[in-house]
């Protein structure tokens, strides 16, 4: 879908411009123009751009083709931008991160958002916008601030729900160490390393639009983008302090385990110490050596065969109670 | 609340000021003066610091919304100071880490210092200077090392005190390695995380008005910011030596439970390897192909009954007398 | 062998030139020509390069001898390129990965490329060019560019599918830990730990390209390399990850194989529990100092001793067929 | 104490100068004094730096109050160097690691040094310079250049007998491993970490020196500096080598300790597996299903139950015997 | 010893040169003369370079006294270059790593070498300058690089020949885990950490001589010490590399360990499993409470007491001959 919204300031907002008013928009040179295009064919995007926006062929090509790493490119006229934001925010349910790729053209009065999928955090900008004409108003390095800094705000959320599941993991592993919580731990750690692929680079993507390399923004501009910035950077340092948690749990979970397993082994030893001598000792008066007396008839009566086979059977039964209570079966 | 001293040199201190004193003294330009602002709702704040002071609202946005990184940032008339301060600079029973960001506005002429809940190194500068006008008179750079360097001071002891439970948790793994001492040694990992998040960056913001980077202190200041900064240097050290030692306990822990493990497993194979034997020599003579002779008939007589019941009795008893001299049980 | 191809804009494309007709080429300075050489003896290559194209003993020399780093030298009217290229862009059906050195030197108007083996993204490019000359007529710059693409996206290829490999492992790991997989995976860290070897220096190589450190390109190859200059740090990211990713299946195949021991070791205490203390009663009234009652006749008669004899021959079939079921045996 | 000596060039050597001929020497303007300071109470110091000398307060405070990281703060017409020394060279028989800071006021003619125990490195420096006056004709420059080799040296000895100790602590743990042992290597390794925190910035310091950033000393000084510097670098390369192997020592415990563990369980599991069936074929005869015949009459009589007896007796001492040699007991 | 040649372009090349031929050369400046001096006392050197050719009393202290890190210190005239180089290149039968250091002053119109024990790198150059004397005639600078370039190709068959040694070790532990396996890793370690204690600083001295730091040389031949730092740069990788590998020989004893343990532990279970149970049932018919009937008397006649005793002599035989299958004894 190509949506687009065109403001002059004191003027109304028109949506749904027709690729001539584009043509017009920017050869006019008024007001703020954006374009947002999303799950359209590469065969109808890529003239668009070409022609009614004149982009460089190397910059369309990396938008239509390919996975990158976040980057800014300063073409002149128009910066090349290439964001990555999550298209879901949190993790629950077992639910798999998926990230899709921005690329942002931003020239001094337009901004081109491209997506493969409707990304969550350029919608949520996109209606504050019709709400709140006044960002457009505040030109092309604002509005870029804001899409970004949605796109920002989403991995934060999404840290967040990271930082709590590995809590409860913690708990739950502290509680019972199943196999399972390892596999959680290590999806977790799986989507660490993507979302750090993604967060580095964009940090330096933000950091060069912060410190002014760029003509086409404001110093005002630029003040929002260090805001941004600041946010990124505790981004960053929350992502190494899950990775260090991640490896905690880790951790955690041998040592647990290894606990565990130490337990055990000592009422195996405790009871094979207790009763190897005492079967010896029995066994050493069952040899044939004896002959058996009649001294202690009364023990071998009906009543004690009761009472062995009471033992006998409730042994079992006592045991597994025993076990159930220290959590083992 | 809302409390406040002046202090014009010579003159006696002024405490307690309205907005309009504020502005008066603003605009007048003399002495310095400090609003200390903690607890106090958001709407009360955020105009005051809008038109009284004439903040940026980047600024008065970022005091008043959401935990940052510390920073500084340059305002031209004034510095935005953000630092993370502890609450509590003991961990002792189980008490959580509590930390707290102080917002600090430093004008040449005033300071207004802004937080959620009272830190009590803000509080302990506030008492000192009340019985001491001097530090006033030294200037809003003097004023605002007085503060950083006591909001250090307590990361200092807050750090010392973790030395000292790491160095007693240790010592009693080495002497008995309970699953708590562990649970206790990953919620210090987590801590000292906590703590790095907000030292890491607190140091470069010293940095940058120790270098010189501002105008708006004198060089006497900054030889007591760079004093301050080999403080926060070495707060860095003891913090990655004590990420260090947390990862030596759990390594101590590990390999003190693995020792017991041998421990115990050669007990139970000795056992074993005494008593297996015996048990098969006392079985193969129990066979029925053998007849019981009456050669020993004395050996199965009233007494000897007497000492197998007696031995049946004693070596649980004795077992558990010995295991218990070993810690097991 | 040793092929070539010249270009003049506009004219045709020659192909097998003789030493004579590149003489000619090099001094005349008109189109573009591409040597390719491999397999060939170095009496033959050597007094080419150095009498025909007059390249730097020293240059020569790193080309034909022996395997270097990737680097990139400024001999003045041309450069020396060395590159590391993968001959299997797959490790399927565990074959080795296998690496080839490309020597290229470049100048304004030629390409001579050198190589042990035939590597296939050179292949792939030469035939590119015979189909499409275009490429030739955009300059020696962008024919660099094309040939160093190819190479870099036979890395990407590889770690792909060292990631596809990498994941299976981890999911068999989890569902059975052979030592096989073990293997596996510290092949694997060999394989990365060469293809890091070779990457690093790449990027630096491509970097110098990319940052117009040589005159010889064009402003607009320059752009070229920059973008495969994002592909490389990109690859650089993968091949960490997988190298972290690594290190987890190593985690993962412990802390797998250390559940699974204490399952057995679960089982072996649960049974010991279980047993011994009903082999010490029953041992207790084995004793002679019991004369044997003929209360119980029937229980040692012909029924029970079948009874006996057919749980003493189900056990061992009921405990073999239950431990399957655990995936012990 | 306070000692001091004057040296004059050409003249005789001076000793146990009064305060008055401090002020003449540095007033003056002659020769090169060196006035060093321990065990001396607060406040008799702090007046004479202060107002004989002329420190600047922040330098006397950083002096005389609390620990410090290393550094050089360079006041104008003299410089304060923070160096750490220790007391102990060797950590044999147990002894703790002790260190000391030294304060240095390094002048064009003077150098006052400070301690609050004796360093023995600074004392060698005293003697040495007692009997051979040249030392001080060379300048405050080389006379700090002295006193910094000397305490480097200390550092170096007691890296080598680290070392020393570390070796013999592998060589200990491949031949029994003792968790005394284990106690010994963490308390090294707190060593060393304290160790690093006082030689990292301490490098730093000589380098600032080396380079020449102080105009107080001369080229030829800065060459002398420039070799303690190459002493400093080789000092932290063997320290990160010795955490290095304060690591595979933990390493080389565990690895033996489960070495041990596979041994101990494999006789464990070698009796278990040659015993078990045995003992269930002869109580398989042992069963009242078959009655006693009279066949092996023999078999049961007074020799062999004296046989039986031996055995019994003689298994324990055996496998006592037997384990001692393996040295589990 | 000391040994000399010195050649004069176009004259023939004169060996075993008197002190004062070496003043006349030095003053003379004609030519290159090569002074080697090896296991010389240094009562006779000192004077020599002193005296003779009137280096610095620091240089000439360095390369007497101590060892140092590999350094390059410009003394005006000549360099002081100080290396380590390794005097066994393999480490095959257990031998130790032995280096040396060299310490070469380098002049424009000398080289002066100066070892402890004769290193082979300086021998093999020897050996080749003396049959080929174009060496010297390309000047210092050319010399110095042969020199160094013998002893960097040195280290590298070290490494080359390490990588073989850990790549058996490897296999052998995958074969059969052994204790001294281990030791043998630890003491590559080891050799690893002191050559790259050799290695790093070696390759920042070549670095210096390739950047051009120093006059002495010309473009040529700092183009040969930039190939030298390639060499070096690959050097290091395959230095770390290895590194990483030692990492992985530890992982893979302790993972093959845990699966021997987890195999034996798997063993011991499944044979108390089977046995226990039967144990408990052969046991209770073997209770006092029943008297033993005449039924099955064949089952304790001759034959089958020959038969059982049989099994008793069998099982340990067929056991110990299942578990030496299994590599466990």
């Amino acid at each position: 879908m190509i949506r687009s919204m065109h403001l002059v300031e004191g003027r109304e907002l028109r949506t749904g411009l027709s690729r001539d008013e584009f043509r017009e928009v920017i050869a006019n040179g008024q007001g703020l123009l954006w374009v947002d295009i999303y799950q359209e064919p590469r065969e109808a995007v890529e003239p668009m751009l070409r022609e009614v926006f004149g982009f460089h062929p190397l910059a369309i090509e990396d938008a239509l083709d390919e996975a990158h790493v976040p980057k800014v490119d300063d073409w002149g006229s128009y910066l090349y931008v290439v964001l990555h934001a999550v298209l879901n925010s949190t993790l629950q349910d077992g639910k798999e991160l998926q990230t899709d790729e921005i690329d942002i053209f931003a020239g001094s009065r337009y901004i081109v958002t491209f997506q493969d999928y409707p990304i969550p955090a350029v919608d949520r900008v996109w209606n504050v916008v019709q709400r709140d004409h006044r960002v457009l108003d505040r030109g092309a390095g604002h509005l870029l601030y804001r899409i970004i800094e949605e796109t920002e705000s989403d991995y934060l959320t999404l840290l967040d729900s990271i930082d709590d599941t590995l809590s409860r993991i913690e708990d739950e592993i502290f509680a019972n160490p199943e196999p399972t919580l390892l596999s959680e731990v290590f999806s977790l750690k799986r989507v660490l390393l993507r979302i750090r692929r993604g967060i580095a680079p964009q940090r330096e993507v933000i950091n060069k639009l912060a410190r002014g390399d760029f003509q086409q923004f404001s110093p005002e501009d630029r003040m929002y983008f260090r805001d941004v910035y600041d946010h990124l950077v505790r981004l960053n340092d929350i992502l190494e302090s899950l990775r260090d948690l991640v490896g905690s749990a880790l951790e955690i979970y041998l040592s647990v385990v290894s606990n565990r397993l130490n337990d055990v082994l000592k009422t195996l030893t405790i009871i094979t110490t207790l009763f190897m001598p005492l079967s010896f000792i029995v066994g050493f008066f069952g040899m044939n050596f004896f002959q058996a007396t009649d001294l202690f008839a009364s023990w071998t009566g009906r009543i004690s065969f009761v009472v062995v086979l009471s033992a006998v059977g409730a042994t079992p039964i006592l045991m597994y109670t025993w076990m159930r209570r220290r959590a083992w079966v």
